[in-house]
């Protein structure tokens, strides 16, 4: 019987991998992406359609949260805060919320992606989340993970059989997670990071400088082109 | 200092009675409502606006939810499929998915209101579920609102104090909740609780079925108006 994975997917490198992994594991895969009024919404989705085609995935489901977009409260939703930028970015632990924060944006988007997984029947659903960015965001962290898997059981109807969120990079940093990318030759070539949307990545937004640092420190040259 | 509680209401008796207790307890009132393509959304929201302003809300928020309308999956979405009505609604245990299931709406419902909690510092989400609906949809149990407080704390910031969901109905049938209504004054005579949609009660889906009983058994007077 087929095996059905969701692959929640931002068009970035952890979520790219983490899909060529249930890929590997035998899923047919059934990509989603979430616009949630994102900078780089239009630049993620045309990125996940290739990913998508790349892969082999049997659908693409492109939702809109549009509520999150009229609530703010994000750099990365309000055009009108500033997305923190090279020296202004602090890449490891936080000591404040930042300014980047989508307010229970991971919460929002699996709740999403369970109820197209309901749906569909899939067993399994496919996340990108990792240690490097659970050190800013709660909502990255095994615990996060588990404690979701567990609320799932009793959000799905009595007679579903409730997915589980698989996030098999929960526990690496981006160099790890780079060398696992190159090891199951996931698309790194059309992935894109930047918080901006711009055709090339910027360099120097937190997203960026975390791409960057993980490609170097991994010894892999990031087959992308960036502006600074 | 304030405190706040977003109340995540319906326009039925339920979510109606548990915002009046929330009242009651002290919290400045942030109602919540979401459009997620159900029948009645639009006779809800005019409900809902007319609740909050009577329970002196300090603020409504509609929320459009329009990814559960385009999975379709429900009755009460996809309006090729008929609402049960009558003899074919099961009141009781329900022994397979009911058609008017909607694919993890309680989670994606208290998800989006738990970023709204978040973004204005509410202690308290307020919610109607009950032991009635808990019978037909897992996500009104006790240990739903037990589970989902659990991932909660983990998927606002981390410098955020997360919301706590209080469900004060949960453990309660309708004749009882009405009676709880009746007690605290709750405005029973502005609720709509119909799928349908129209000016009055249909009287026969499920949500009035549940409604009438429920009055019947309390032995209080319906204060509003049914079709059939």
């Amino acid at each position: 019987m087929t095996k059905i994975a969701v692959c929640v997917c931002s068009g970035g490198i952890d979520s790219t991998i983490a899909a060529t992994i249930a890929s590997h594991e035998g899923y047919e895969l059934h990509f989603f992406h979430a616009s949630y009024g994102q900078r780089a919404e239009d630049r993620e989705k045309e990125t996940v359609k290739k990913i998508a085609r790349y892969l082999g995935a049997k659908d693409l489901k492109l939702a809109e949260i549009p509520f999150l977009k009229e609530l703010g409260g994000s750099a990365l939703t309000d055009i009108k805060r500033e997305v923190p930028v090279a020296e202004e970015v602090n890449l490891d632990v936080e000591k404040e919320t930042p300014s980047t924060w989508v307010p229970c944006r991971n919460l929002i988007l699996l709740a999403h992606a369970s109820a197209y997984a309901e749906v569909i029947g899939a067993e399994a659903l496919s996340v990108g989340f990792n240690a490097e960015e659970a050190r800013s965001y709660p909502d990255n962290e095994l615990e996060f993970v588990k404690r979701y898997n567990v609320v799932l059981e009793k959000a799905v109807a009595s007679f579903s059989q409730p997915p589980v969120v698989k996030a098999p990079l929960v526990q690496l940093l981006k160099p790890a997670i780079i060398k696992k990318g190159v090891e199951v030759e996931a698309p790194l070539h059309l992935t894109y990071s930047c918080y901006f949307g711009e055709e090339k990545h910027c360099g120097i937004c937190e997203s960026c400088l975390h791409r960057r640092r993980g490609f170097k420190d991994a010894g892999v040259e990031d087959p992308t082109e960036y502006m600074h």
